[in-house]
């Protein structure tokens, strides 16, 4: 289990998320953002070149190896919020996602001492390397050996 | 379709979303968000009383209506981000959520004189009247009639 003392500002974790496929992105949109870039290949690819995935799905797919693969070593109480998230450029069926999340700061509460906030800023870029999301936010971590102190 | 000039600050709109289900809630978290507060109903109840849903399940419920009803009316060039993002109280099995949406700034773009930015603020309430979760963000419309002026 890691807690908040085991994170260092700076501190750099990379993964991978999607691709999506252009089926992938239209079920996804059916049910959760039925607009046209994301259901309508003809009107997307006039617009834009291609389909491109809802927002949401891009926030999901991002985060995905992340909520997969470090959030559950983490002594997490919980999730506050997201700030500045981005959309800044298409996500577009078949491409694979870098995905760098960096430490931006480290708050022990001072109300409760078992406690502090793990911030990380996100940013995830396509095969060209354009970065097509960042954003910021912050989890609730344990403190270690608290309770000796 | 509705441009940039059909809506005022303070304009309200109301929807409802959710409720979601004990399974709905770890049917989804089992691929977006494996955390025991949404995946394990009895750690999640000894911690919070029941499960919980996770905060991105939250996120695409409180959109559906607005997404699905309010966006394909839109003469919408796309969604820009999400700020101040805040997920404060859980969100339950069985809860139906109010969910309030309002106008909070529409801001002609200097640049491009056929368009500009609406913000609008969401905030998701439970059956107790607590607010769930608020966030705002902002969304690039077309304006009216610029081609004639």
């Amino acid at each position: 289990v890691k807690y908040l003392e085991d994170f260092a500002v700076g501190d750099v974790l990379n993964y991978e998320a999607g691709p999506v496929s252009s089926e992938e992105i239209m079920t996804f949109a059916r049910e959760w953002d039925p607009q046209r870039l994301h259901i309508d290949p003809e009107y997307a690819s006039a617009l834009h070149g291609s389909l491109i995935a809802s927002g949401f799905q891009t926030l999901v797919h991002v985060f995905r190896p992340i909520t997969h693969d470090l959030m559950p070593q983490l002594a997490n109480l919980g999730g506050l919020g997201v700030d500045e998230l981005r959309w800044l450029q298409p996500w577009r069926p078949d491409e694979p996602l870098k995905v760098k999340l960096e430490i931006t700061s480290i708050t022990p509460s001072r109300s409760k001492p078992d406690r502090g906030v793990l911030v990380y800023r996100v940013e995830a870029r396509n095969p060209r390397d354009e970065v097509i999301m960042t954003l910021e936010t912050g989890v609730m971590l344990k403190r270690k050996g608290t309770a000796a102190a």
